[in-house]
Parts: structure tokens; C-alpha cells; sequence
């Protein structure tokens, strides 16, 4: 139970046998059949960590079969007809920001995602911060939430502007000096991507702290514009048009965990 | 295990057995068993809810030696003399941004909380958010985010205007109409509290749906000033001075999780 209530935590045997009034080998055993019960309900492994200071850790993964339902039912809510609102806008505000449903795609993101090594999780506020939060829980990783305006609270920090083309305008990004480090390896999650503007800025970023970007992981992006202004990134869900008239929602779960390319990307400004 | 992964979602018995090939007898059973394991641990209840479409759900929580534990390691983490900023300011951001002390946080308030019965959780934009979602989580609720300004995005919206103490300026907070129903009970949660301007914000933010608070949380408030504009509260820990001369912080721990109470509350504005 410890092990599942705080992923990638490592735990050592003789800390998870006191409670039960066990012997070490006891445990030792236990942890093998406590992986193949984690592997046929497709929630990820368990894992015995060798060595002095080693122990035992819970790696929450979804299997393929899990992701693909996961994805199926988050794009079943999201094509709810009362979803569109005035403007051909959609409100998925209760969604990305659920609890419940911000773990179910952070754990779908983490299985993913995990084979890239990311050393940090990042988010721009606000909306992404519930799914990259609950990635960065199942990874046992750091989550960095980059500001839209830098706060003397947080002490000396890093900032670009970049070009948004959902609002036109230039915008400001910030993350505090003492977040990053060179060479980390970073995984940039967000909720909603129309041209790219904000996961490119994001990615200049991770570049000025000499840092790398392992993945770019997305919960909806619209299929226009298709030249995104990233290279690689994975989305859940594509959203191809919102008809306000018929309250109408075109929308593609991306079942297979495709990787999407921005077809045209746009020369750095 | 699927128990422990979805906080306070109610899970069949026939779901919950099919992995396992046995009887709903058994299963039945085992409820009483993971129980007492998860009460022994002090990390929560396992509980039936029985008649027809019942089932199990895991409760989590924390007793009272494991909210101790938890909180007095955290107040440990934050007396780090390195978190001292220019301008007597701290660096918190990391620690109330992480997802392994927001998940530690939140069960905590979790488990205080859930008496008060809450339906909602709420907090602002932005760094309440890893801790309020991880809180509404343990809850198995769905968490408010409140905007410093409304967005098209989300739709028709209820708007505030609010004093804040820490920044002497007029602020604006809001949340989309769609968000909350009359007569929800809102448990807010937030990181930081100074003069309680915010907090009181929010709490006339609640009024305006004609919801009612069930309670507010914080993580850290400060010692200064001692009237709060808010009424009762939770706070985890007290920070009394930061010393940049010295390097040196000043933090009380609240153990026993006492309520504090804003002495000379403030007339409404």
C-alpha cells in the first residue's frame, strides 16, 4: 500500500515488512508476485532496486490496452454538446483541471513518456498544471511551472517572450534561475495546442538553461494549423472542428499514441 | 491495487475480483483485511458501500502520528537557510510546486477536512494549485481553479474584486459560471497566506454562487499580521521571521493541527 501511494518512491524492504512483522526474505519474495499482479491489471511494475540503500518501488505505467481506454472516454466527455460555448470555444476547464481525470492521462503521459529519461517535468500556468503535476507524480520527477510574469518571490529568474497564435500577441515566460540545471532532460506537458507558439517558447526556454527537451506531450491539439511550430510532440486527442450551430464536436482520440510532427516547422524568430 | 491508484472512487466487487479469478465472497472478505492493513498504516479506511451498484472504495487519509510526521518534515525542508531570497522573501516554490510534498500536503488536509463535508475544492491560480488538486484528489472532488482574469475560453463568469495585503493592490478573481452550483460546500485550499485578502477573496467568490465554505487551508501562513481577514483556519506551519542577514529561518510546525482564528477580522469592504 505504501508503495502505490507514492510512485517511484523508493522503499526499503525491512520498511515495508515492519507493519506486517515479517522477515526480509519474506518481502523479497512478495515483491515478485506483486509485479505480476501490477503487470496483469496493466497499472505498471514493481520493482526491486539492488544494493546498499536499495529497496523496492512502485513505477505505475498504463498498458497499451489501459491508455487506449483512457483516451477513448476522455474523448467520449469531451465530445459533449454542451461543451461548445460562444465563439466556437470548448470548456474543458472541468476536465484538464480533474482530479480524477488529470491522474487517468498523467498516468497514461508517464508510461509514454518515461522511456525518454526526463529528469523534470514542465508546464507554462494554468491550465496544464493538473496533468503535468499528476505525470510528474507517476514519474517521481520534479514539476517546473513556468510564469507569465516573473515574481520577486521566486528570486532571480530566466525569461523569453514568444509570439502566441491563439492570442496574436507577444508574451512573457519565466522559470527562476535555480529550477533548472544544464544538461536536465525536460518533458514539457500541456492541455491545449493551436499553433505552438507556447510549447516553442517553452522549448527556447529549456534551451537557455543549456537543458534539453526529452518529449512534448499534449492533452487535445487542433488539426489546424497543421504546421505546428514544434517538432515532435504527442497528443491524446486531435480536434478537428467545433460547430457552434449544431453544437457539433469533431474530435479524434489518439488511440495508438501516435507521434505527431509539425509538418512545416517555422524558423526560430 | 486499483483501490489505492483512484482515491475515493467506488469500485465493484465483480470488477475488482475479475483480475483474480475468485469468488465476490472472497472479495467481500478481503474489504475487512485491506482495511485493518490501511488503518494499521495509518494511510486510511477501505470501505464497502453496500446496497445494489456498490461496492469498495479506498478512503485515504492520515492518522494522526503520520499528519505529524509529514508536517514537521516539511516545516524541516523550509527552515533551509538557502530558501532565504533578497528582500527577506522565501523560496517555496519548488516545495509547494513538488509533486511528492503537494500528494504528502494534500492527504493531510485531506483527512482533516473530509468531516466538514466539503464538495468542491477551490483555490487561485497559481501556486496553491499542485496542493489543492492533490487534495481534491484524496477526496475524490473536483477542484475550482479561480483566474486572476476571465477568459473567453471558459465562458460566461462570475468576477471579484479583492484587496490584496501582500502586493497594496486592488485585484480581480474569477470563476466560470458553469463551475459551482448554489448550496456546494467549497473547501479552499491555498500555499501562502499573509493578510488573509485573498483568502477572503475567494470566500466572497463562494458567496456570490451562494455556496458556503466548509473550510480553508493553507500551507504556510505568516505570524504577522495576527488579524487575518479571514475567519478559521488550517495552517500546516507558521513562518514568524525571515532573518536575510543572517540567513536564518523562523517556522513553527502546527503539530496538532490547531485551528487558528483571524483575531480582529476585518469589516467587509
Amino acid at each position: 500500500m505504501r508503495l502505490l501511494a507514492r510512485p517511484a518512491a523508493q522503499h526499503t524492504l525491512d520498511e515495508l515488512a515492519a507493519p506486517y512483522a515479517v522477515a526480509r526474505s519474506t518481502s523479497s519474495d512478495d515483491v515478485l508476485l506483486l509485479d505480476r499482479l501490477a503487470v496483469e491489471q496493466g497499472i505498471g511494475r514493481v520493482q526491486a532496486v539492488p544494493g546498499k540503500g536499495g529497496g523496492v518501488r512502485f513505477l505505475p505505467g498504463a498498458s497499451p490496452a489501459a491508455a487506449r481506454d483512457t483516451i477513448a472516454a476522455f474523448a467520449s466527455v469531451m465530445r459533449d454538446p454542451a461543451r461548445v460555448l460562444p465563439g466556437g470555444f470548448m470548456y474543458l476547464t472541468d476536465l484538464v483541471c480533474s482530479p480524477d481525470w488529470s491522474h487517468r492521462l498523467g498516468v497514461v503521459f508517464a508510461a509514454v513518456m518515461r522511456q525518454a529519461e526526463p529528469t523534470h517535468v514542465l508546464t507554462v500556468e494554468t491550465r496544464g498544471i493538473p496533468i503535468a503535476l499528476m505525470t510528474a507524480h507517476q514519474l517521481g520527477l520534479p514539476l517546473l511551472i513556468a510564469r507569465r510574469d516573473a515574481r520577486v518571490t521566486e528570486g532571480p529568474a530566466l525569461s523569453i517572450t514568444y509570439l502566441s497564435a491563439t492570442t496574436g500577441s507577444v508574451q512573457n515566460m519565466s522559470l527562476p534561475r535555480r529550477a533548472l540545471r544544464a544538461g536536465a532532460r525536460v518533458l514539457i506537458i500541456d492541455d491545449f495546442m493551436r499553433g505552438g507558439g507556447t510549447a516553442k517558447g517553452l522549448t527556447d526556454l529549456v534551451g537557455e538553461f543549456d537543458a534539453v527537451v526529452a518529449g512534448i506531450g499534449m492533452a487535445v491539439v487542433t488539426g489546424q494549423p497543421a504546421d505546428k511550430r514544434v517538432g515532435r510532440f504527442l497528443p491524446l486527442a486531435v480536434l478537428q472542428r467545433v460547430d457552434e450551430a449544431n453544437r457539433w464536436v469533431e474530435l479524434e482520440p489518439n488511440l495508438e499514441l501516435q507521434w505527431f510532427t509539425g509538418r512545416r516547422p517555422v524558423a526560430p524568430t
